[in-house]
């Protein structure tokens, strides 16, 4: 921890510093500028001492840390890469690895078809949302339960893995107004081989400790999306949160950030330069979501492609078989057609070797 | 509902967008262009229609809705303000109404010291966490419970109301290691005299649902926060969700937004435009929180103060008699004097009639 | 400058640095830390060096700055606050100053409609554009000089001072698609008081060099508007570029900034935190414009209230006659009662002492 | 242009509106709802009615327009794609085209070292800053009139294209302290063949039309950038400046926007998302800057990549053969054998098909 003093700091000033630093039992060292000390350099171990211990002194202009905060999921060594496997599918590995599937599970028939063609590409992981988070609470939230029976019913028939969303603690309220027995997260334990944390609970914590806490035996993996508006440091430390409270298969997921972007043109403003960036500073694979992150159709293979070429692990995609009919987020949502094609090109992408690896 | 069709658009496209209004039992109205229908006017009760349902279809550039999503809060007519009452204090009335207190409840004497001079300069409502959302696991997340029993203290003893936050359904992490028994939102219910929903958890929609119906009959105040990069449209359907689940004591709170602001001077953007869109859209209280929304206090005075100008009901304010001893957010928690001299300009900008009102 | 070693940085990596010092004539000290040296701190004037000239070095974390690079308009002690006279007005003395008048000048009736009912009110400085920065190429772009003329006008018969636009030093394409002889800074300099810089001209780096030198021997008065994204360095950066070209009399006037809000509410992000940190961190006088900062009418005087109480010095308004009938601007130009009212509680704000300043 | 209703507007607000459309010599259509008239459609060439016209009246409550503002340039069919010539180079067509170069030319020895291996690695377009726009006037902020030369001798010897920035119409302020005789613009048409605009003077529109003028003639090549926090709609009505004042050959170019990323990761975010609206929505060659956009050499490639997946028709790329001695952005240019990869990389994707093409 470095400090740096105003210039003209008091030597009083300076000795508040000093002692505070022994306080915490830990040493110190400074280097003087023309007119007293700019700096102190903190020694030992500040691993529990928050910045603003010292920044609150007079005399103090700032603080800045030397370590990285997110301990446990940063990269250490080129190369160090892990390994999230779902089944026999390793994410993070030689293959991209897509994820396909409806936006939210309608009905049989509707998860049904999709599940099928999802399959018939050889796409091995069905995404589908049982519980939906919607920002207006007249707006559909999911067939809950019974949504979750049907993605299993999905995974048997087509021998596909299952991806879906815990949004929470809570127990869900059906559309005719009665509520579920058991809370979500624990609905969703019981069916999902991958549990998604969408990106407006990443600074859950405390919903990501006891997710971490109920998973710690099964180590189930986790796909953690990227708050709307949070900076990497905060997402690499909500990653933290799940890997020291017990489960390491944690799998990040970029799906778009909050910009200026004109809405009609784009819902959200795809990410793809923190691709580039986890890859080098964290060791947990990383997907990108191209259908949240443009928010239509028609960006979503472009955005898809330049995903992986930027270096991402794999995709998770929205896709319908009647996007018009589809009661959420129809206009993201890619045809059968289009995913075939983003599965051929993503798969010649990543053998032609045109994806950057750090 | 109003769909823009494309120029050049087919009758076969026209026939439909007439169709699907027809299976939703709606009726139409089209405007004519120079080549073709330029516009359909959806008629009929939409409420349950989704736009995307139109978007999707051929021939359709955009879909425009005409009504108000957010149904219940919104104001009607001008002077349509809810006041909310805690105890004897109205909240949204005449008196602009100032919360004030630490940021983390830290220790009985930290609590006792604070609450002694926030209750002798004429504030009438504590604020004070228990519970803390922080953004590194390695960082302190509050006392609990005993930051609860140490809050109910302080009330006892200064007549104080107390507002603090529940920040999920999930037991809290002791620094010991151990679990609280009960839920964090049940913990709170027992002891709070106004529950605030952070900014993290403004869309943990399930968590919103829970609070309303676990305080339907108490009718307890709700302080909510606007997340940090929520439009107003979604921070003002998050109320709508307490709201039409049974509780309407909602108070909307202000608390800075995320912009691209050099972090060496702000730390958020102070969202006081809001502040007179809120107060004409809507006719819930609407409170700023100047600490969060700056994050150094020298900018808390002035924002503060601006905050009311603009026509705030309120401001949620932190202070610490020892700032740099602070376990948490000391650089943007003000001093005794300074909460003295803000809390007497708050009351002569009300008195001199120099605040905003719709 | 302070340089951050890496861990594990070699010996010849940290000669390196100590070279390239040696190489710029300058000093330095070590902080050593467990496994090597920590942090170098560079003695001596560093203001010519680059910081990427250490930064880029191996085994450097990185370089951070000691001195504000601002260094003639910082504040440099409490108090410290230049005025900038327009005539007899003071603006950053003991009066809050209001500059009104239309976005664009019109016409002669329009424009002495509008000043007439500015003067009548006790403003004394007019604002109106002759010329315009219009996003769209078929916008009306402003009358052009017959514009500065009618301005000259008012001048004259309502004693007004004049403040307006250069947008350049093009020559002005005029509406029947002439163009005017000299260009467009000479002949604003020919007739304003005050000349202002638009916010897309604040990053004009050449612009605001000749602007300087051209006004070194006037020392006319510059009102220079933030950028749309401009950061607060780079805002006090630009005003740094006026003032070492020759002309230290420049006011900063604040206009909102480019976030996310809802351009239904906000058609910018008011930055009244901006105002606060402008009035510690610089000695200029600080001014906002809640006309574009907010962009609707009804927003107008509640953010230029708070602007004030934030401690602003003064407000730009756009004012018209005839909202609807404007052409440009016309949604956020308040109304002739609307002005009365807000110049009526802007004195009295500032005579009832209710304005912060640092 | 479609006029939206308030519910409950009177009888003569209506009749305001039909008397405001036939002021313009338009004609009208209404569709009815449940309580009067909800929306009324204009008829007729309303490319000169600002949309305020009608916001502004009473019971209207919003107005949206039904055209593309930006005409010439906007994509009209799928395919409708223009090539611009940079001698027997196409840029939008067939092959992707890189130019890369240093940020500024600092010295023959530098500009001739990085000529030679921008040459052999088969790039054909050398860029190099003459004129650099500096955030602080205490920067270095380029060669002028004797960089140009060194570019002309740089193409000259190997020969290569020249893309240079022209930053504006005033004089240069030499090193020295000295002016050049004529203006920047001026200086740069003697010499580029390729004008690049920079991204704080995309919304310079007086020096757009100067451009634009002075190039009609000749139609040289002009590569304007993306402001930081221009909307695409801001953008493409920029390019249509410089095309409706007579030179079509307008090439755009993204470098990144401003958002909230953590700095120390990312300079700007990189809007790739962009890519793929712009190749959708105009028919305009689009290049992409990773260097800029990313600001640090280690994602640049992975980033460069990702645009050309996207669609990008090009790359404009930041290279030294000293970064760490680079008298700007050292940081953000790459090494002479990244180029040699990326150029690489970019080849063999388009020749695989792998770039997303509308």
């Amino acid at each position: 921890m470095i400090i740096h003093m105003q210039r003209g700091a008091t030597p009083a000033q300076e000795q508040a510093v000093f002692d505070r630093i022994a306080a915490h039992g830990l040493q110190y060292e400074v280097i003087h500028g023309s007119t007293g000390i700019d700096v102190i350099g903190v020694l030992g171990d500040t691993s529990a001492v928050e910045e603003s211990t010292f920044a609150e002194l007079d005399g103090v202009v700032k603080v800045t840390p030397v370590t990285k905060p997110y301990r446990r999921v940063s990269r250490k060594v080129p190369g160090d890469a892990k390994i999230v496997r779902v089944g026999d599918i390793e994410v993070g590995g030689r293959e991209a690895v897509l994820m396909a599937g409806p936006c939210a599970v309608e009905s049989e028939a509707q998860l049904m078809t999709i599940a099928r063609y999802v399959a018939g590409c050889g796409i091995r992981i069905l995404r589908g949302g049982a519980y939906k988070p919607r920002t207006s609470p007249y707006s559909f939230s999911g067939l809950g339960l019974a949504g979750l029976k049907l993605l299993a019913k999905a995974r048997q028939e087509f021998g596909l893995k299952i991806v879906t969303e815990a949004t929470g603690l809570h127990r869900h309220l059906r559309e005719d107004g009665s509520l579920e027995e058991l809370n979500v997260l624990e609905q969703v334990l019981a069916y999902a081989d991958i549990v998604q944390v969408g990106a407006r609970n990443m600074k859950s914590y405390g919903f990501l400790q006891e997710l971490a806490r109920m998973t710690r035996a099964a180590k189930t993996p986790i796909l953690l999306k990227r708050g709307e508006s949070s900076t990497l440091k905060d997402f690499l430390l909500a990653a933290e949160y799940i890997v020291i409270n017990g489960n390491p298969n944690v799998m990040l997921c970029l799906r778009g950030i909050r910009a200026f972007e004109d809405p009609e043109f784009l819902r959200y403003t795809p990410d793809i330069g923190a691709v580039a960036v986890l890859k080098r500073e964290c060791n947990l694979p990383v997907l990108f979501d191209p259908s949240h992150a443009t928010g239509y159709r028609e960006s979503v293979p472009a955005v898809g492609l330049a995903a992986l070429a930027a270096g991402a692990d794999g995709l998770l995609i929205e896709t319908h078989h009647d996007p018009a009919g589809a009661r959420c987020d129809g206009e993201q949502s890619i045809t059968a057609d289009q995913l075939v094609e983003l599965q051929r090109n993503a798969a010649r992408l990543r053998h032609c070797g045109l994806t950057a690896r750090p």
